[in-house]
């Protein structure tokens, strides 16, 4: 059977989940390839450390010029994450005719340009499956089973931290607090957990879809971007009173020529597959002109789920490769010169519904006053939640409203924020409606 | 730019909506291929019945000789459906040395083994994506995404019709046979409904998947297949009642060397996500060894939910022969010398947790014995319904059990349903617990 030779760099966690995968269910992917996966190197700066699976010691090096100087080998496994030396040896890698897989979404997102560029003018394919939702086929589906259809949105679950974190929040009543630091303990966050929880990493695989789904380079800060850490107990509470579900949502939605982006904590109806999402999984609703709803559900990450999605990857390029042909499918699926730099649609054009929370004396008025500014600027209102308890000094009003300019909520808030009878900052909540 | 040719035998309704979404998005797409698909030629029997498309006169023939034999055509797309004359056009085509695609799951199910060995033969590629679940990436994903996973099992929602039967029943109480006339007024069902609702159109979907999955070819009738015309409502607010939801699951298990496989009305719990797949959409819950549960849902039929699933079938055989090649994925995701028959698991060996309905005489003792019967069968019960209500003499006594071999039920129920306080034949609906 003929053989190809795989480097691997990095051996990490998802690292040794791709040898072991290839290791565990060997027989199965030669017959499935009619190929044999050679995993000829591996290099990491550690390589005394035990992984979970064994390696001979010959196979490792802490010299990376060993895997992408050495002729024999014919793609490369990319699994260090960040951003240097990730990109130049990935760069360097591609320039010495190597197929690429990389899982760095951090990495695409950034420096996709010059990296989907370079795979395109080199001619070698790069899988990057890994990089969003893990074992989920949502790069597989948007380059090649979507390819008829204009895009008409895309929501998704991309983070697992983010969405264990919530989905403990609804259901057990803990504050935000209290639920991060048990996700630290389990794993399932790490001890900074800036870029899961402020939807950093969201954005980076936004961005990736983005590019994939409108043929466009996207510019990271453009997204709107909120996190989850300002969500507080009560918010579930009314929430769940609402019936509701809030999860953290990058959206995007075709709006003309101009795409819609926007990363934030939403409600959304209970009905909704999106709102049954829980604990660690991910998943992407998208919609076609032609395909209409499609929705994909799965583990975003973990060792061995991520590991599956590098071998996909593996056996595509594989596949080309044996029948002497590589980049069969465009980096970004489309042809490079028709790649288009896209204007976000500008945040303040945004349209959507909200959920207000807003901190008021327990006095007579307050919500016909509250009320007024919302009418005045053009807010209509949906639905209203006033009780009678008292917390320290404060009552919570809530308030939701029926599809709203981003810019007229802006302006209303900045008025009612400064009413006597508003005692502390107004909490939103985007609230998403439609049906999946 | 370059062209490929293309030629559609059969003009009906997802014909026409393949040519309607070539036209809709014909930028997109050729930007996406990186070249023109030109569709030279439509062959039907019927050229004058308009369209929801308007094509030239001179693209039409009744003729299917005139894009057999044409050396300019070079991806032939079958969707006249049935079994003949499409298997000799198929077969026809890929000797010509054409790439086929098709979406005739009935053919493939039954002559799949004759197709798609001279597809490897001739080396072109097959595309099948719409045989199964509409626009839902199944075959991709089976063919492309997991192969580095062996496959432990796979849940699926494969009929749309009968979803769409089944969902209106539970949500407006309404009978079987008042739902099926219904779903017939809105084409939802055909006139003839026995395909849909008797699991036969189901089968013909699990048989491709499992050749997939497992690579073998499959017996269609070895297949246990149960349908839905003998739901009753009475058994749709029990399973409310037990906090379930009944659905017609297409069911594969990997059990050890062989695979159990079935197709029955099921019970499942109210969380899971299967229960939330309404009106005539598909799903398919995969679990793979190392991806773990993998979840897609969608259009399981339609016009341009189907087309969507043609052309991108259309890309990646197109986006091969602009390279210069063709089969990079093999026909049934493995090399063809391993594919081998399989003996599924026999059905009285399969395993899984029951509801029974027994129509029992509402008298003293008769829960006693038919309770007796089941434990001496090795049945241990799980939850009992029992109330003091008649109607016609009889009263319905519900019990649920914990997983029990099938061998163990019928004897079981044969044993009760003689029994002189049981009336009326016991209604068996199978109970999938386990957790999406």
């Amino acid at each position: 059977m003929k053989e190809i030779s795989v480097g691997l760099i990095g051996f990490g966690t998802i690292g040794a989940g791709v040898v072991k995968l290839l290791e565990d269910n060997r027989e199965l992917i030669a017959g499935r390839l009619g190929a044999r996966l050679n995993l000829k190197k591996i290099a990491d700066l550690d390589i005394t450390t035990p992984r979970v699976v064994a390696v001979r010691k010959e196979m490792l090096t802490t010299n990376v010029e060993e895997i992408l100087k050495d002729p024999g080998i014919e793609i490369v496994i990319e699994l260090m994450g960040g951003y240097e030396p990730a990109r130049s040896f990935l760069l360097e890698a591609m320039r010495h005719k190597k197929q690429v897989v990389t899982a760095n979404k951090a990495l695409l997102a950034t420096h996709g340009d010059e990296i989907f560029r370079t795979a395109e003018a080199e001619g070698v394919n790069i899988g990057f499956e890994a990089s969003v939702g893990g074992t989920i086929p949502i790069i597989k589906t948007l380059r090649e089973s979507l390819t008829g259809n204009g895009i008409k949105s895309i929501f998704g679950i991309m983070n697992g931290t983010a969405n264990f974190i919530l989905t403990k929040m609804s259901d057990e009543g803990k504050p935000f607090d209290v639920v991060l630091k048990e996700a630290q303990s389990l794993g399932f966050a790490e001890a900074d957990p800036t870029f899961d929880i402020e939807g950093i990493d969201t954005a980076h695989k936004l961005a990736i879809v983005l590019s994939l789904a409108y043929g466009k380079r996207v510019n990271l800060k453009d997204i709107y971007r909120e996190g989850i850490s300002g969500i507080s107990r009560l918010d579930i509470e009314f929430a769940r009173e609402l019936n509701y579900r809030i999860k953290l949502l990058a959206i995007a939605i075709a709006r003309g020529d101009s795409v819609e982006a926007r990363i934030h904590p939403t409600m959304i109806p209970l009905d909704n597959l999106l709102a049954n999402v829980n604990s660690n999984y991910n998943a992407f609703h998208i919609v076609g002109d032609a395909s209409g709803s499609i929705f994909l559900y799965g583990q975003g990450a973990g060792m061995m789920p991520t590991a599956s999605a590098v071998v996909g990857d593996l056996t595509d390029i594989s596949r080309q490769l044996l029948k002497g042909v590589s980049g069969c499918v465009p980096a970004r699926a489309l042809r490079e010169d028709l790649i288009q730099n896209i204007a976000l649609m500008p945040q303040e054009d945004m349209v959507t519904s909200y959920y207000f929370r807003f901190s008021a004396v327990d006095r007579p008025g307050v919500l016909s006053r509250i009320s007024g500014i919302l009418g005045t600027n053009n807010i209509s209102i949906a639905a209203v939640i006033q009780k009678g308890r008292k917390e320290s000094g404060a009552v919570p009003v809530v308030i939701t409203t029926y599809k709203s300019r981003e810019k007229d909520v802006r302006n209303a808030l900045q008025e009612i924020d400064k009413l006597d009878v508003v005692l502390d900052k107004t909490v939103v909540i985007r609230i998403e409606d439609d049906k999946l």
